[in-house]
C-alpha cells in the first residue's frame, strides 16, 4: 500500500448499554489514538444494539468504505453476544468452533473448567484470523478488513497490540495543541484566515472549562510536520497581534 | 402519537476531536439517559467529522429512520463549527441570519460586544425554532425532526430541559439493575434460557471490574414494570439455585 494514500477506519460498536447511557463509550478514544500512531486516520464511528440485523447492515456498510473497521463488543459468552454470528452471516461464512481458539481456551481455563458458556468464545466465522488476548484469554478475530474486539476497555486495550502486524497504516496523523486565555469568537476570524492558508492541516478548536478557567485549546492535525510548524508559526502571530496569553503547549 | 408506539431517535455527534481520540464523548450517555426518562430510546449513534458532505449524508439517512434525530456539535463560531449551514442545506432551506436569535445574542453580550465571530452563531436554517440556552446564550435550534446542540457537555446538559415540550415520548424505560459476584460464563446458559422466557424484556450482561473486584452487573430494560418484576424473580431463582452472592442491587 502506497504511504501517501489516507489509510483510513471505521470503528463499530456493539452494545445497548452505550446506547441506553447506562455505560460511556471509552473504546472509541483509545482505539483511534492508537491508530492515529499507525497512520490510520477513524472517520466514522456507529453504536448500534444488539441487534442481528442493525449490525449486519452496518458492517457492510462500514467494510465497504473504509479501509479498516474495528467492531467492539459482543464477542463473550452471554445470549447478547451475537458479534461472531453477525459477522459470519455478513460474510457468508459458517459460525463455527474455531479449533485453535478452542485449544487456546482449554488451556487457559483447564479442561474441567472450560464450561458451555466459555465454549461459545470459541464459535467463530470459518477460518478466521484470531486476535490473541493476554488479558483474559478470549481471542478477538479478524475476516478480511473487519476486526473484532471485546468492548471491555481494560481488554480491548490488551489487544491493540496483537492488530500492529496485521494492519498497513499510512504515515502517522501529528498533532500540536496550544491553549490560550480566550474565547473563541475572539479568534475566530483571524483562524478562520490561517486555516484558508494552510489547507493540508486540519485546525480544531475546542473551548475548554477546566480548574476554574475558560479558554479555547487550537488542535493541529496533519500528516507533514513541517505544515504544522509554519500553520503553528501563523497561529502564534496571531495570539501575539491580539495579546493573548498562553495557557498551555505541546 | 400513541404511548404505545416505539418512540425512538438517533444522535449524529459532529466533530473531528471525538474522531481522533483527543475528546472522549460524554453527550450520548447524557442524551441518552435523559431521553429514556420521557419514553425515547436511542437506538444509533454516529460520529462524523466535520465534512459538510458526511453531515448531509448521515442526517438525510437517520432523520428518515427514526422518530428524533440529535446532533451535537459545530454550532460555535469558528471555521470548523459547520453544522447550521449543512441542515440548512440538507433541509433546502435558506441559511440566514435567525432573528430572535440575533436579539437574544445582542442582548446577552451587549451590543459593543456582540462581534463578528459571535453573530456568527445566529446564521441557522430559515424559519429554525430556538432552543434556547441558559448556561452560555447561544441557542440551538429544531427543524422538524432534527434537534441541534452543541457539543460541550455542560451548555448541551443545560439546554436539554428546554426540549421537554418539543418532544412527544412513549412510556418511560425502565430498568433494573443486579450486580453479582459471579463470572458470565457461570451464569450464560441459565440467564438465556430466562430471556427466552420473558422477550419483551432486554437482559443485558456486563462483567465489571471495581474496587478489586470482579462480577457481572444483570440489566433488565423494559416498559413494563411488571415484566420485568417477572423477569427478575426468575433471576433471583437462578442466583439462589447456583448460590452468588449479590453484591449490589437498585
Amino acid at each position: 500500500m502506497n504511504n501517501k494514500k489516507e489509510v483510513n477506519a471505521a470503528i463499530l460498536i456493539i452494545g445497548n448499554e452505550i446506547l441506553s447511557g447506562r455505560t460511556k463509550d471509552l473504546n472509541t478514544s483509545t482505539i483511534s489514538s492508537w491508530l492515529n500512531g499507525i497512520g490510520i486516520r477513524v472517520l466514522e464511528v456507529r453504536v448500534v444494539p444488539d441487534v442481528e440485523e442493525k449490525i449486519i447492515s452496518s458492517l457492510n456498510e462500514l467494510k465497504k468504505n473504509f479501509s479498516y473497521v474495528f467492531t467492539s463488543g459482543g464477542i463473550g459468552p452471554t445470549h447478547d453476544d451475537i458479534t461472531a454470528e453477525s459477522v459470519s452471516k455478513c460474510f457468508d461464512l459458517k459460525y463455527e468452533i474455531h479449533q485453535n481458539a478452542y485449544k487456546i481456551l482449554e488451556k487457559y481455563y483447564g479442561k474441567e473448567n472450560f464450561n458451555e458458556g466459555r465454549q461459545k468464545m470459541v464459535w467463530m466465522p470459518s477460518n478466521a484470523n484470531l486476535i490473541l488476548n493476554p488479558a483474559s484469554g478470549a481471542p478477538g478475530f479478524n475476516i478480511k478488513n473487519v476486526f473484532c474486539l471485546p468492548g471491555v476497555p481494560s481488554i480491548l486495550q490488551s489487544m491493540l497490540p496483537e492488530l500492529k502486524n496485521k494492519l498497513v497504516g499510512g504515515n502517522p496523523i501529528l498533532s500540536k495543541t496550544i491553549s490560550l486565555k480566550t474565547i473563541e469568537s475572539e479568534i475566530a476570524k483571524s483562524l478562520k484566515d490561517v486555516q484558508n492558508n494552510n489547507k493540508d492541516v486540519d485546525i480544531g478548536s475546542y473551548p475548554f472549562f477546566r480548574k476554574g478557567k475558560i479558554g479555547v485549546s487550537i488542535v493541529m492535525r496533519s500528516e507533514s510536520q513541517s505544515k504544522i510548524d509554519i500553520c503553528n508559526s501563523q497561529i502564534l502571530n496571531l495570539i501575539n497581534e491580539k495579546k493573548i496569553e498562553i495557557v498551555e503547549r505541546d
